[in-house]
């Protein structure tokens, strides 16, 4: 299996785009990753999407991008996993270039979820939920999160607002990053009096809809050096690239305070690139809701069961903490492109393992992980990179 | 890169299956193929789907299908290129195996048209084209294909009946499988006489809505005896797979009436198979509508420009013809269930070439070709098998 290194990033910025259709947005990124490797062509378009069948009514969106970017002739496909759409592209791109059926790869993931006329953004993200067993009982997918969150509280005897510091955390750095959605840090007092969307969760809480693509260019690593000549950054390798999958229904799990596939997954990153936990610098966690920061940073091992949120609250997350997170604003600030989610924090990674995350970069980021949750901790994709 | 093959295939019925959902229809195919390779779980299941987003409001369904199999821990990803997401599956499955990141993959294709209560199973296909530049202007999936066929009549001074070969052809055809939608075949005179839906394409030129789901497993060739002991079948190698894109939107093609990205793709299959037409035994055409077989044997070679119909015509695309084609009914007969089209294709193309294809089994079958073609021919994927 041959190894396969990102030597190009591109992105949108996140936000209400109201005048930029689903092809812009994707256009944005991609030409800017290719601009930025260098290349005028790829053999292959992976794309990470969740909604544009259900929002925009069209599928068939791989070649559609494809087609937008003056990319004919290539192999194009659209891959979905919920939320976790932008990872699973990542991994069957690197599968694509590890396998040696491609040499040079464009990864992108876009989502367009507002100005969506006549449709309902909020139906559509609950199908990421069992749409016969959980969805057509009237669960949104906030809701399905407010139940979580509602039972940590009780399970853990926690604050309402011991989740505050996974919100403040993303929008101080969220305020640095000149795409995201929300560019200005929030208080305790602002977290508190936020207005709560589904019982406990409040807005602060919570990611945004919004808009946005990011994009990546991978190659082999032995190839790398071609693409990253005169580069200000070197090309940065994937470590590791996992997945894996839990029911889908919330109620169907043994125990539905444990992210037991980001537990999987994780293992087998870790396995692949040799690692454990402590060799991470920094990590992108899958902050839909502050209550899935705390389920993942449990799961994954570096906190323990009902202490997630204290690693928040103690200021351990912050970009000089032990284990920075979120660092270019995560999904609550940046914002949560749903379909592009997972590729906006391979981005960031990128940016940060080759030292160009401006106000934002973590000291000595060597080693970093990312990890892409689709529906409420039903698929989990975990991805380990190096510089 | 490894070679890939197939060791376990399972298919459901084809129809409107009012009493089973997309799950289970999937459920069906998955766990006969699990039990045709003898298997108990495997590594990933890579699922062709177009419409669940738009019709069933259900995303994430890659890993819904896993876990109904009871399949967790593993990789799931939902694959969508229009009506060519079977064969976009198979693709990434192969790909996923000949990386070596997975040793035992399922590949399946599953899509519920019918019974699909308050949605608009004819706007969902035309999300196939492109959503902003045609379907809004009220071009349907069959309106589009009704352009190509009546320019087709022009450009090549073709009569109304050309195309009836094909329809004849595959409905012989499915009436000898068991798992066909359509059981009866078709005369002249029924072709004739079939109501127009959108002229020129008459019923009989056009393949059904209907709901149906295929699987296969997928191993390294250097390990398939493991899974094909005692069967009476032996395994099928994946000896070429091969993608590409063309335009999504007709009207910006140079040549509406060639299909580029099916030539394109035959001819790197052909490159990495090191055959040539001559090798082939026979083929598994996208018949979604006539002129889209007449087409697809035009730009693959097998048939002059002008000229694809007259192999229907002449009788040369029967069992014991020049070159069968749509040996167990094709999309026209065996059905269309569209994101399970691609993986149907190859199922049948398995029994054909380990002699299993009962009454419509074509002799001394080594070398077989399949192509599935994603909207009106933006996304085209070929397969070429052999025994």
């Amino acid at each position: 299996m041959r190894s396969v290194s990102i030597v190009g990033i591109g992105q949108s910025p996140v936000g209400e785009l109201w005048n930029r259709s689903a092809r812009h947005i994707a256009y944005d990124a991609v030409s800017a990753a290719m601009r930025d490797a260098n290349i005028e062509t790829a053999s292959a378009l992976f794309l990470g999407n969740m909604l544009s069948g259900s929002l925009l009514d069209q599928e068939h969106l791989a070649t559609l991008v494809a087609d937008f970017c003056g990319l004919h002739g290539i192999e194009a496909a659209k891959i979905e996993a919920a939320c976790a759409s932008g990872a699973a592209a990542l991994r069957i791109g690197t599968m694509a270039v590890a396998s040696g059926f491609h040499d040079v790869v464009i990864v992108a993931g876009v989502e367009k979820m507002t100005d969506t006329v006549g449709k309902d953004t909020t139906a559509g993200l609950a199908s990421a939920a069992d749409a016969e067993y959980e969805a057509l009982h009237g669960v949104s997918f906030v809701g399905l999160n407010a139940l979580l969150m509602q039972r940590y509280m009780y399970e853990y005897d926690v604050p309402i607002d011991a989740f505050a510091g996974f919100s403040i955390n993303a929008h101080r750095n969220g305020a640095n990053n000149p795409n995201a959605m929300f560019q200005e840090a929030i208080s305790l007092a602002d977290y508190v009096k936020a207005p709560i969307i589904a019982t406990p969760i409040n807005i602060m809480d919570s990611s945004p809809v919004c808009d946005g693509a990011a994009a990546l260019v991978l190659v082999p690593t032995e190839r790398a050096h071609e693409f990253t000549r005169g580069h200000q950054r070197g090309a940065v390798q994937i470590l590791a690239s996992a997945s894996a999958n839990d029911t889908l229904a919330v109620h169907s799990r043994k125990d539905p305070l444990f992210l037991l596939a980001a537990q999987t997954s994780c293992q087998r990153a870790f396995r692949q690139a040799g690692l454990t936990l402590d060799d991470i610098n920094l990590f992108e966690v899958h902050d839909a809701f502050t209550i899935m920061s705390a389920l993942s940073l449990e799961a994954t091992g570096f906190a323990r069961r009902g202490e997630g949120w204290r690693m928040a609250h103690e200021g351990e997350i912050g970009i000089n903490g032990r284990l920075p997170i979120s660092t270019m604003g995560g999904l609550k600030s940046r914002g949560h492109p749903v379909g592009a989610t997972g590729v906006y924090q391979i981005v960031e990674l990128v940016q940060q393992l080759t030292g160009t995350a401006g106000a934002n970069q973590v000291r000595n980021a060597r080693i970093g992980m990312a990890q892409n949750i689709g529906g409420s901790g039903a698929t989990i994709v975990t991805h380990i990179l190096g510089s």
